[in-house]
């Protein structure tokens, strides 16, 4: 060692050292979930699953890591997102980006015909973080996809019809999914003379309608990506119009927007027949047909969509997907196969009903499920506390008593009501000699005295009224 | 460019060309679960967190990758198993071995005085995987964990009943839970003459035991490990008695094996209290008091246990766990928090699930939930078909129909039988237009016609029917 080299060792061991009696952290752009918000989570993903599987939906899972080679050359310019795996001799590994490529590289790979998955995962991204948004760089994705040769627009439909219900379900207020199609919104920029070569650009700059003034977007069109400006003010009159579907079909048919050009009145008469499905799933009034829908992703080809909250000022979609008819055949040699599908942007929705619990818009949540805690007053009575919750248990009643030999009784009661148990069953010495428990009622603020041998019952019978 | 380097360069664009013809690989050690797999693994989850849920347990969830600092020099030699995530400019990660010390970084983090908590989530270990014995790279860990200042042996007895609930309720057979107590494994050793410091190199030859004769374990102590022969002797007439607990404490006792020695007989009155606690759960029968098992981890500092199945030839453990109450301590400056806790090995019980599936000692699991299919007859029903499903949609029944425009018959019915969904409704027009429906129901065989405004009340009572 050099003296320098010394110094740098001392340092490091100093560091080190003072690093011992520092506070454990996290990694930058990830949390904990802590019981409250499991069980907000928890919930979310209940109604959300049950929506999937209400339509007959399977679930798949793969790898949170997949072959470097597999992830690359798929996000466009996001690629520098992708956490990557050291090299510690091996393959080159990367955390998966997004569910959609895993789910292309699973179709491809096990050559499946058609399937109709759902999938809850986390994925991870090295975005800048703004947690308070419910932007992380660890975050989940609920992707639910129909991929398979199936009736024009019939998958398409039953994707959106599984987005209104979970919407509909989850209890985060009112919202409106806007819906466009790629093809007609390319129609509608050949049409305005914008030069095929600047569909995608000019639609990234037609994707920021949302959060931007028109003025701005076109500024963008104009200046930064060279539109002439008669162009753009033709493409400015129709990104305006929205309408509820068959209105604006309506009008664009009377106004003969599209009239002649071959592509956008095939992706009319696509839509048209999208909306005869939705009117048959009775979902009309959700849907907002609008021509300023872009949205960023590459890979769409047919319909597009997402969903945005009405009751609230906040900004962004909590749920989009589209059709994509071509990914699938970058992992099989070209071998498409046709897939819709839609993702929801499930970390805003734990924000969102996180908000409105504090709120008190919606009821609380739970941390625990359990329906039954059993009390003692004196000493003694540690295993017949055992006894009494293993009776319940083996019932599947979801029963708890505290660790404690002698617990006072102000602390089994705090207990109780801290955790919202609904049930309190009360035994001393005496119950003990006669046989017989109290069981409280807690939310009705009775209490009864019923012999060992039915409790069980009176418990069921209590649960039971609370069930709804 | 040298010549030679543009012979690499070529070489390197040929493999990368050949390389996309080939089909799509998963990362070696993960792998993908299909429909059914899932559809097994679920059932399981819901097993297991549904004892959870009893016990009062709360769950929590931690990010994938921690800090390197926050993993390394917890797992001893095995922390080469280690995924380090690429260092792209930021923090050092790595993915996490285990759930233990995220829990023990969580709980010093916090500064969570007690918790009852249980984490289902994947694991990484850079092992040389063995995928058919279900030995994963990436695979999932069930803990179970009590932390807090609780009554002498109380959260242990309640860890071991949640252990035997969970191997009562899921579908794998008999099984037996061994025990043990660190501090009399200890005393064992104190008494048969065997120096402090060989303690632990000699408790991982006796763990040994359930795979290698005495024999061999012996050879090891004596040979590898420097114990004298006749101190390995004296332990090999220790380490084979196992029993019943009470049992084996009562010959404990009456052969005065630990007599005069202070640790040893202050860990048997802590095993005869938790003994007491066993005959409250009405658990004994499943214990077995087992002076081999020794568990591999440092960290335990009391009881430990570890279930094995007795119906089957394969070794190894299905669950397994123990006291550990210095691990905490590691990342709070040494401020302990004694816990208890278990692990369910998930992998194992998969693959033992499918085996016993596979040989139908066990009931068949579906895919999918889906309790109605909505078929036709002839054409331009789909609407038709699409309301319906609606319909039970709304009432939150299960329901499909086929993506296409005029199914046949026989499609139709194939998808029900190969998916065993228990109801049909067909319809043609001749029903259409009389305001019926046909409902199939499939294991009975009966069809009857019922009106459509009756359709709900009368699949609701036969789903109900197959309840339970």
């Amino acid at each position: 060692l050099t003296p320098r080299n010394g110094a740098i060792e001392y340092l490091t061991r100093f560091l080190a050292a003072s690093n011992q009696n520092k506070k454990p952290k996290l990694a930058k752009g990830t949390r904990d979930y802590h019981a409250l918000q499991m069980a907000v989570r928890e919930k979310a993903f209940k109604i959300i699953r049950n929506v999937f599987a209400r339509h007959g939906a399977v679930t798949i899972d793969t790898p949170v890591f997949e072959l470097k080679d597999t992830l690359m050359g798929k996000y466009g310019e996001d690629s520098k997102l992708i956490y990557e795996l050291a090299d510690q001799g091996g393959e080159l590994l990367a955390l998966r980006y997004d569910l959609t490529v895993p789910f292309a590289r699973y179709l491809a790979m096990y050559n499946v015909g058609n399937i109709k998955r759902y999938h809850i995962g986390k994925v991870y991204r090295r975005d800048n973080p703004a947690m308070n948004k419910g932007r992380f760089r660890e975050f989940y994705q609920c992707d639910f996809d129909i991929a398979g040769s199936y009736g024009l627009m019939i998958p398409d439909a039953e994707t959106l019809k599984v987005m209104t219900e979970i919407l509909d379900d989850l209890p985060i207020g009112n919202y409106c999914i806007k819906l466009n199609h790629r093809k007609l919104l390319d129609a509608m920029l050949d049409i305005c003379g914008c030069p095929a070569a600047k569909f995608r650009p000019i639609c990234s700059a037609i994707d920021k309608l949302d959060k931007e003034p028109w003025s701005k977007v076109k500024t963008e069109m104009v200046e930064e990506k060279g539109l002439p400006e008669a162009v753009a003010d033709k493409i400015g009159k129709l990104v305006i119009l929205k309408d509820e579907p068959r209105a604006l079909m309506t009008k664009l048919k009377a106004d003969a927007v599209f009239k002649g050009h071959k592509a956008g009145e095939q992706a009319l008469q696509e839509l048209n027949l999208l909306f005869d499905y939705f009117e048959a799933f009775g979902i009309c009034g959700k849907i907002s047909f609008d021509l300023s829908l872009a949205r960023g992703l590459d890979y769409y080809t047919g319909v597009i969509f997402e969903a945005v909250l009405t009751d609230t000022n906040q900004v962004g979609s909590i749920a989009a997907g589209g059709r994509y008819d071509n990914l699938v055949g970058i992992f099989s040699n070209g071998k498409d196969i046709p897939a819709v599908g839609c993702s929801i942007g499930i970390e805003r929705i734990f924000t969102i009903m996180e908000d409105r619990i504090k709120k008190q818009e919606v009821a609380a949540v739970r941390e625990t499920e359990t329906e039954v805690f059993v009390a003692s007053v004196g000493g003694n009575l540690l295993s017949k506390r055992m006894a009494l919750c293993s009776k319940l248990w083996s019932a599947d009643i979801k029963a708890e008593y505290l660790y404690v030999d002698k617990p006072k009784m102000q602390r089994q009661l705090t207990h109780v009501l801290e955790a919202g148990i609904p049930i309190m069953i009360v035994i001393g010495e005496d119950e003990v000699a006669k046989g017989v428990v109290k069981v409280k009622d807690m939310s009705a603020k009775e209490e009864v005295e019923v012999p060992e041998t039915a409790l069980i019952e009176h418990v069921k019978t209590i649960l039971k009224k609370y069930e709804c």
